[in-house]
């Protein structure tokens, strides 16, 4: 490991390219080459993210400026839409984590239909690894290119995933009430996410109609082996960064919410990420904040035959960056972990 | 209306209690002749709430130093288990607002089950109303003891009530996902409501057992004509007050959320205080903040025969002592929207 | 008063617009005719502000199609540098209160080496009454058109000019802290208010430059008798509303701290809306929050000689459109407290 | 570098015990071999602080119970009043980070007075080293004792005291105004930290009279080399984490607010945790939250011959825990940014 892995942000001035900074900066094996932001080219970093100004970082460019010559491995975090076209114009032996929506869904036809723009790089779509690191890790590690999956489906998808494999609870009915902090909306200036609309407050966004219920729904078809539709509501709330799931399902074949929990625990144990909690235990999102941890848990509900499982997480660790990080580590052969032991802060 | 009807407030010193005193304030019909607060007996009000400084006001007593002679109404904001015997107590002549959860549950055995305690006053129990005032108008009227209902309880039952009256859901699969703002867990210092512990942050809590479900179920049971259990889960968010519930139900007779939203729109025209959105317009919070106003709203769900019903309240004003002075205006004859006209406070 | 004052709103879609709505809908002297927003005209004012989707409100409209004949009155919350000219071309029979900073120096010369352009209106300045209320009063009673102050000078002049008007504190040395809450910065967006870039941090801003600097001046030269310049740096912190000045005096004639208490509450003991707390009471934001109180109290330092002032308002309120409306009954002869006794919200 | 460092924290249940938890997991050469919490001993550390719960601790016990042979290096986060002889009877060998008060002023006498109880350990005292690292390095270093410095001396001292060193500014009128998030108030519930009383709203404190006083005088009278008195108030802001202080300053030989930054510049130009930014930069808590740096900045006022100073640090790491790493760094001669060169989290 005498060289160090060179690696590129394209798109480094929203809140994700900060947290890949803030990430990378305390990893071993990888050096920061490429910094691009192409509205703010020419910028310092630090003009952007002031409180990263103690690192040493390269200036911000833009996307075609940078020399790809001393990039090994690139970080793509540009708006959906825009990704696809840069990602297939890259040199071939540079890997890809893709942050963006581009590449989640693997149908292009409903890639389409969902973001409401035909796919510009299909041929590419079907090598693309979903970059869920605990339930497609074989995938990650010998794909060119990794979709990082969206905030919302990496916790849904892990609570219920293994669930549906097992059998354990019923593909039917499932409900997925998601509390997101503001984050989630990105750093471009709107009136909807000003502080003085959105302290002490909440409501729900996208009822029904969510991008992201699709990409819920592809995770869950693969794991239960038949077509799942979920209903998926999400909530912008005064919180920066994290998410919680609450999530409503049916039980199978008499399975109760401790065996809900002891599946969950057997399947994750060996992961350094995910902690399923003791019964009881409510899960926070400040207990994670900062961190690239989930934690879930089960309870039974009054209703007879129904469980309430919970899911909390980091959105720009976990969520985004941080997930990007272990997906990197693993697509490169570092240990899973590198980078990301950073502890939770709280309060 | 020559003489002011003169009220009571037992149990002044919490959130609700400051409260009824900020909204009686601008009451031209009372004034308040009594404040109680037997930890804080001898203190001005001023010092406890600072904020209402401005208003001339009783000393605060003990409830046992009360004159009950200079008192026409009593609004009794004691904590839960304490109020039973002091209500009873009281001389017959008085009406009384009750904000505790102690004459909610019309059925005694529940109370004992649900609260730990045998119900001290079974015999007042029978002729309580249940104070939901758009639902029980004219049981309120007649009564001398309204039980307020509990915070979650009122978004929740004015969304669902309407709806299963008409038939247009199902009685099974009630899923109500509820985010309430940190005053509903009263003003006593508790780790768990700490600024540090509950910024930035959300979690659920009393996932399955939470005492407002039977409550809930109470009056769904009613509507219905037929026993409904619900799942109902609340989460603590940073919000000092608020409370949004998010309602996932099944459709009957092939109904639309359009249908369910007309039958709203329709059963609530002529209430001050119940506003059905237009089509996809979002309930949020802060829209209802200060004020007695709930807000709903129908959407259709991605999946094929539910429906997403949301409700907006302030919790310590229509979810507590707003509703409490509306109960009041109907048991005395005045306006029912007497003293609660004040708009909601955004930002 | 049978008959109405029909009042306009110019620049309604902005947080003092919102709040001059909020405040009027419980003012029984006047009804609203007239709202303008030149981007937004011909939307309802309820899809602008939800929460006030239960008033009976006009439409807005560009200020071009605004009538006239039926506005006796006018509440002007355009942008700073697009007043004067708006102001200028009313019909003379209409009064105006102006909340944007276009009038408030007195001195246009200065006006234009602050705010960076010449006074459209210099005819006009010489007429306009500086509206702090308590300070000005006969002055603001006289005029037609009355320049509500800024917010940060509304809480440093009230407790500053009595103390410098009775020669109690030394005119030298005068330095105001003051922490303010988001909504002073407008509901346009930008990446600076955004919740993520505001929630659980503070910093200052416009250090040594702000433009409230020379209009604090100003009152408190009139008051001294002599020219002042203070020290003044403003802080954003995360709150929606309100404002805390801590100013720092040197005492004169061997005034105490109890010296300047007393002598601010004589001086406000007949003022509805300032209240002077008793020794060692610490004003806070939140027991003046949607109120149009201001609270001020006076503390010795540990250094001999100097004394510690503070202030709390609202900034919407007192300091902007309440103080309007005190401004607007004082002008109409209205009873000066209508429609302004609405308690603090808390919490 | 074989065997690691064993270390205690005593009083780990507080908010500084688990940032020191957190900062110490990423340290490689020390592991904690007890953490004492008098009233929850028996518990698990995630019990109490469930988002370290992904790290291998030792359970808590009472500090009657440590086995001493297993600990080289105590951090010492107990009450103040109750350190003095904890730390008395301690085995000479093991050195000392106390987090308290009670070992930070030289003078006992003047302990005496300012925290109103005799000193219990005036024959420790002499020996302490002040921990204010930038400072007094050379004494921590040599030190068995080191007292950290309170979180607001922290930043006020280091952007006073090469001022004063260098008699750049005037050791008269020094006034610092300081914002404080509310962590600093700890973990025990009280009704004036609730979430609901702190939300949204902002007041001092302890004006005229906090404890930190006269710690900062201490250290500006050391700098100065006469003595200083100066003006101190604290507020308390919704905030978990930071302090902000304004400092406001008379310039001294002609000096600038050019002269002022570059002088600090020029001291802390090797320091790894102390920034001076840029002309015009304002320091913001956000840009420190969860690291070990302190930024600070000259402004120039309004008024000649005054400047205004900013410091900003995070109050639970540079302000305690985080200086208390970088003293124990110093004391065990390990490179003195192990461990502590995680990066601010923002948003």
């Amino acid at each position: 490991m005498s060289e160090k892995t060179r690696v590129a942000i394209l798109g480094a001035s929203g809140y994700t390219g900060a947290e890949l900074v803030r990430l990378l900066a305390l990893h071993p094996h990888v050096r920061i080459t490429a910094l691009t932001a192409d509205r703010r080219a020419g910028k310092e970093f630090a003009d952007v993210f002031p409180h990263l100004g103690g690192l040493d970082l390269p200036t911000l460019t833009a996307i075609d400026e940078v020399n790809w010559d001393v990039v090994d491995f690139v970080f793509c975090a540009l708006p959906h839409g825009t990704t696809q076209e840069v990602i297939a114009g890259l040199p071939e032996r540079i890997k890809v984590c893709d942050l963006s929506a581009d590449f989640r869904l693997k149908d292009t036809a409903l890639y389409e239909q969902v973001y409401g723009a035909p796919h510009k790089a299909p041929d590419l779509q079907a090598s693309v690894a979903y970059g869920l690191t605990e339930m497609y890790r074989e995938q990650v590690r010998a794909a060119r290119i990794v979709a990082n999956p969206g905030c919302y489906p990496t916790g849904i998808q892990l609570a219920l995933m293994p669930l549906l494999k097992a059998g354990l609870i019923e593909a039917e009915g499932i409900i997925a009430d998601a509390k997101s902090g503001v984050t989630g909306a990105g750093r471009g200036p709107k009136e909807g996410t000003l502080y003085a609309e959105v302290t002490e407050g909440i409501h729900p966004y996208g009822v029904g109609t969510h991008r992201h219920g699709p990409e819920i729904d592809q995770g869950l078809t693969d794991a239960a082996g038949q077509p799942v539709v979920s209903t998926f509501t999400p909530h912008l709330m005064p919180m920066a960064r994290g998410i919680l799931a609450t999530i409503y399902v049916q039980t199978a074949k008499g399975a109760t919410a401790d065996d809900l929990r002891a599946h969950l625990s057997e399947t994750f144990s060996a992961e350094p990420f995910v902690r399923v909690l003791k019964e009881g235990q409510v899960p926070a999102t400040r207990h994670v904040r900062g961190s690239n941890y989930v934690l879930l848990n089960a309870f039974p509900d009054r209703v007879p035959g129904r469980c309430i499982l919970t899911a909390v997480e980091d959105n720009l660790v976990k969520g985004a960056s941080g997930q990007a990080v272990q997906n990197m580590n693993v697509m490169l052969g570092f240990d899973e972990t590198t980078g990301l032991m950073q502890q939770p802060m709280f309060p």
